[in-house]
């Protein structure tokens, strides 16, 4: 294996590590050390690719961006619609977050107390929420006087509240959850008169994958 | 003042200021020096109150736990039906979190990552969303067909995402957020033929007070 492979391997050991470790201990009481004895590396080795615990977070935080750049960007080509593409946007990034670690452990940092400079990715959801149904709007797939502000309020605070709720209880942020909420909330999003109905569930074959990705 | 009173009075001051370290640096990170300073107060009469940052913790989250208790009795007395009174409700949960410091770092305690002992708030207000919802179903208040399940997360998921959402950005907890939520769910839950139609908004007087609170 050339070198660059070999340590371009080792930072995405380290990352997958530390967002272990984020994971059960918490930012604050994570520790380099802890971090290098999972991945099996020395002090040195870490600090080749890491100035600090920050700079850690930092890439953990970057990875989760990435899947939500990801989620957005895959609902955004979607043929069916930009309201199914919300619908399946919010699938997307539940199941990012069910099945990629790395990715679950940057959302939890991104609210994580004890750090100040985390990235605002609740912040970015909301902002691709809110394009999302101005473009369902420009479609004429929206029912008439619905709100945008509120429904995309009620959108953000239940995929983030149901990812909240599944750090205690894996359960919440199984598919049914989702798709149960948009049940009850796409009838009275969606135009009765628009051509195609959206679904409530998924439609898209597939989530996001990280690009090099394999993190559980 | 009588020797109980003043007891009485620094053991509250010091689980004010424990909240407000605990929202400022995170559990993990606090001190019961940190603690101290902020409340006046010596190690050895935080110790006569308290044996360790874990008893201050659940000290704060007792309070997050009485608070939501209060929201959920409030709510089981109305006249106006059981849906009004889940509407309520959670207007009453919100409002606690906008406007008591120690209830809104008791719930954010509880889903602290590095401690593993926190109360189990959010389940307990599913418990009581179901409770409601139940009860609305009993009295023929909800419409035909809807997934009890499904809506009980819908609830759950955007009070608690919402009030995740507002540890840095106030505005998600406002009363506009909530209310946004339910003027579109609303229509969705209400049985059209019921005799009292709910209203989004929160009809209670008051948000319930803590007993002897003040805290913010």
């Amino acid at each position: 294996m050339a070198m660059q492979d070999r340590a371009a391997r080792t930072r995405r050991e380290l990352i997958r590590c530390a967002a272990a470790a984020f994971e059960q201990h918490g930012f604050a009481r994570t520790t380099l050390n802890d971090v290098c004895r999972r991945a099996g590396v020395s002090s040195g080795a870490l600090h080749f690719h890491f100035d600090n615990k920050e700079a850690l977070a930092d890439a953990v935080e970057a990875e989760a961006s990435a899947a939500l750049h990801r989620a957005g960007e895959m609902a955004r080509v979607r043929p069916s619609g930009a309201l199914q593409a919300l619908v399946d946007a919010s699938h997307s990034l539940a199941a990012v977050l069910r099945e990629d670690s790395v990715v679950r452990a940057g959302f939890r940092l991104s609210y994580d107390t004890t750090r100040t400079n985390g990235l605002p990715l609740s912040e970015r959801w909301h902002s691709c929420v809110r394009t999302l149904l101005a473009a369902a709007r420009d479609e004429g797939a929206l029912a008439g006087g619905v709100p945008m502000r509120d429904a995309a309020v009620a959108v953000t605070g239940v995929t983030v509240g149901l990812a909240v709720l599944s750090h205690r209880d894996r359960r919440w942020a199984g598919q049914t959850s989702l798709t149960g909420f948009w049940r009850l909330m796409l009838p009275q999003l969606a135009c009765p008169k628009a051509g195609v109905r959206p679904t409530p569930v998924h439609t898209a074959s597939a989530a996001p994958s990280r690009a090099g990705g394999g993190a559980e």
